[in-house]
């Protein structure tokens, strides 16, 4: 163990420098003229964990390769299995940008690139963690699969492919996942749950084509209207989902985990000064906290129909439509819930207009211990790694990949927050510490000791 | 009378000749690019006025000009102003015409071209009436004044300006505008009634940006589940509008009111078929002839807010709007209801967002006597020149201009209604009779017999 955070101290400077130059590359998956680049990328990290004494190779399909390495061979050992994806999300818009994406600055301890915290420097951190231990320390004590996928931001599934062909020889004792945030600047966390996702379109339709609101207008129903009426009987006015049998396998939220998530730092100030609401905002009886994380919700993410143009346009719109994501907790399943949004739909849908509901993607919700033997692995690895006690919590998205692999290997998921929040995931000016690259690499070191 | 008549048969073919070269002309006002074109026509009207023997010119302004004329000068008898425009919508979109819109084409006694019906034949046709008296009758037996403006369907202010730099000189006994159907094919309507109008946008906020529908799902209000709240709260589920204080000011349909929309033709299944509704929909307790024309309505043209494109994006939208328009009966005046929309929408405002409420233009409703001496003339006129019953009729529709005409000259509308419904007019294949066109000039030659 000394000899391998010995090696990380005399390595900190080659290791950011790795990071900058992986973080040069566009491995952008979303745009098919970036895919030479997200295949660089691909080779890059096949390279480092080369370096770090690990036998890798790219696992080719009809995509983006996976980069799979295994190191630490031997018998009698636990089994990591690390998961991280090497591509990253457009950096559009490029104006907002304070620097170029893919031109990364360090400044006052702060690298800013595309994918720097989303999820490069995170999950290279462990491969570096893993090459600590090779050389630094004569080797892993425990043995290592690592699987980094090129299709994370843009759904693709060769990594399900790949996880389909090897299962047998993916057996682990736990998945080590450096892809979510810490709770503080300098103060990790492990997520021990995640929510799941039903995601549904639908559009009301009325007449065949828009039709003037003064020679029509009071005659026939407007799908405009009739959109926000059905909208409207989505949730009460306090924010909670009126959806009938929406709650119905929602597990109430124990003493302890109530508990544990009232830990979790949350500043309405500087909350409502980042997100810009005017307003906290939500269920009753719940802490911001619990709503975000272990309650579920019913969203419209987007809105359409008639016109939207500048002035007015008298017109009573052939269809209106929207878009609408829940967000699962257990033991909700994503076709339960569609279904019960069809029933719901069906019974309120205003007279006059004719509806669609098109279901899309659906990924259950996550809930593990976080009291196994593994989990406390992970929060001790993580206290020493950051000098902090390491934070409990929930989170509110959904990351399909947990799902797979727990369906097809059995696996007890392990997300660590490595970094602080506010990073910008998926937003201009991707920001990550310095400091939390080196927490990351710490962290895997004491997690792969395996005791 | 019978010179007047007999001069239009003679001369039908060179009438529908000279509409045809009319409907040549793109006079399409909204349009940059089509002033020159539009000017051309203001030219044509001025011929066909002093073909007529009117003695015609155009009033510049800031815009398009208008046109005007003046015949049949004699003192001690009635006047009537003329009204009409030369301009037409944008023929857009282009691909669903079956024949290029400025290309008229003469089908089975149909025109196919933008403007046929939407206003260029009807308000020629009150033009030719003129030529038939001057020329087939030796003199008009009434004075006429010609107002043919080009800004109809852009809302310009020069026919505005022209009115108010010569209200003394236009005095009139009646206003007869060409430029509504009918009720039915060969069935003529004098409209003695338009809807009002109040346009509004609303436009809610909540974060400053789209934030992530996991990552923040639950602690704040999204503005597009609000959005929909507030339309929901706007009606009933039958349709009767739920702002409080809308009713307030709408007069009772009186019994011989309600009897005479009744004798208005309307069939429900030719109705539903051209629409392409579903069904009727509407204030129960009210025909649809009824809710169309002689009811308050307040229809969503548009909405929109987050993402709208294809599948699905797991935002909560930092903003979600919609374009209203209320249609106005008599007494509720554009001011008062647009106060009680901004009262109804701050006491419906969901918590958690913030809302804007930009009041549009507005128009106040219209309603004039049907059984005075000119409005009987008016229908007498047009039973005439059509040989069927006129209808009488309200229309749902709004024609500021009216308003304009009322306040400036106080003269009453005489809305006659001469062609076929079903017209098409601001959509793709605009239709009109050649039927329609005779019949309208037959209904200005007996209109301005002036007894």
């Amino acid at each position: 163990m000394d000899g391998a955070l010995r090696y990380l101290e005399t390595h900190r400077e080659r290791f950011l420098t790795q990071l900058l130059a992986y973080l040069r590359i566009p491995s952008v998956s979303a745009q098919r003229d970036r895919h030479p680049d997200a295949r660089r990328a691909a080779e890059f990290v096949r390279a480092r964990l080369e370096e770090a004494g690990c036998a890798a190779g790219l696992f080719q399909g009809d995509g983006l390769p996976t980069v799979h390495g295994r190191c630490g061979e031997g018998a009698g050992r636990p089994t990591l299995l690390v998961y991280g994806h090497y591509d990253v999300q457009p950096p559009e818009p490029l104006e907002l940008w304070t620097s170029p994406p893919f031109e990364p600055v360090v400044k006052e301890g702060e690298i800013r690139a595309r994918g720097c915290a989303d999820d490069k420097g995170p999950s290279l951190a462990m491969v570096f963690a893993a090459e600590c231990w090779t050389k630094g320390a004569g080797g892993l004590p425990t043995n290592l699969r690592f699987i980094i996928e090129g299709e994370e931001e843009s759904g693709g599934s060769v990594v399900q492919r790949y996880l389909e062909a090897h299962k047998e020889t993916l057996a682990a004792d736990a998945l080590v996942i450096a892809d979510t945030s810490g709770v503080a600047k300098g103060v990790p966390a492990l997520v021990y749950g995640l929510r799941g996702i039903l995601a549904a379109e639908l559009l009301l339709t009325g007449p065949s084509r828009d039709l003037h609101s003064g020679g029509y207008g009071g005659t026939v129903a407007n799908p405009a209207t009739a959109l926000g009426r059905l909208i409207g009987s989505l949730h009460d006015r306090r924010g909670t989902v009126a959806i009938e049998g929406f709650y119905g396998a929602v597990k109430p939220l124990e003493a302890t985990e109530r508990a544990r998530l009232a830990k979790v730092p949350f500043v309405e100030t500087a909350f409502l000064a980042e997100t810009g609401s005017p307003s906290l905002f939500g269920e009753e009886g719940y802490t911001s906290t619990e709503r975000e994380t272990a309650r579920p919700t019913c969203e419209i993410n987007g809105l359409y129909g008639g016109y939207q143009g500048e002035g007015s346009k008298t017109i009573i719109p052939s269809r209106a439509g929207c878009k609408i994501t829940c967000r699962l907790v257990p033991d909700q399943e994503p076709e339960a819930i569609g279904e019960a949004l069809r029933l719901h739909m069906e019974k309120h849908l205003p007279p006059g207009v004719r509806m669609e509901l098109r279901m899309g993607h659906g990924a259950p919700p996550v809930l593990t211990d976080p009291e196994t033997r593994w989990a406390k692995l992970a929060r001790g690895a993580l206290e020493k790694a950051f000098g902090k006690p390491c934070a409990l919590t929930r989170a509110g998205g959904s990351i399909p990949v947990v799902n797979l692999f727990q369906k097809l290997l059995g696996v007890q998921p392990l997300l660590i927050g490595t970094y602080a929040p506010g990073e910008r995931a998926h937003s201009p000016n991707e920001r990550y510490f310095v400091e939390d690259f080196y927490g990351a690499i710490r962290a895997g070191i004491h997690l792969f000791a395996g005791k």
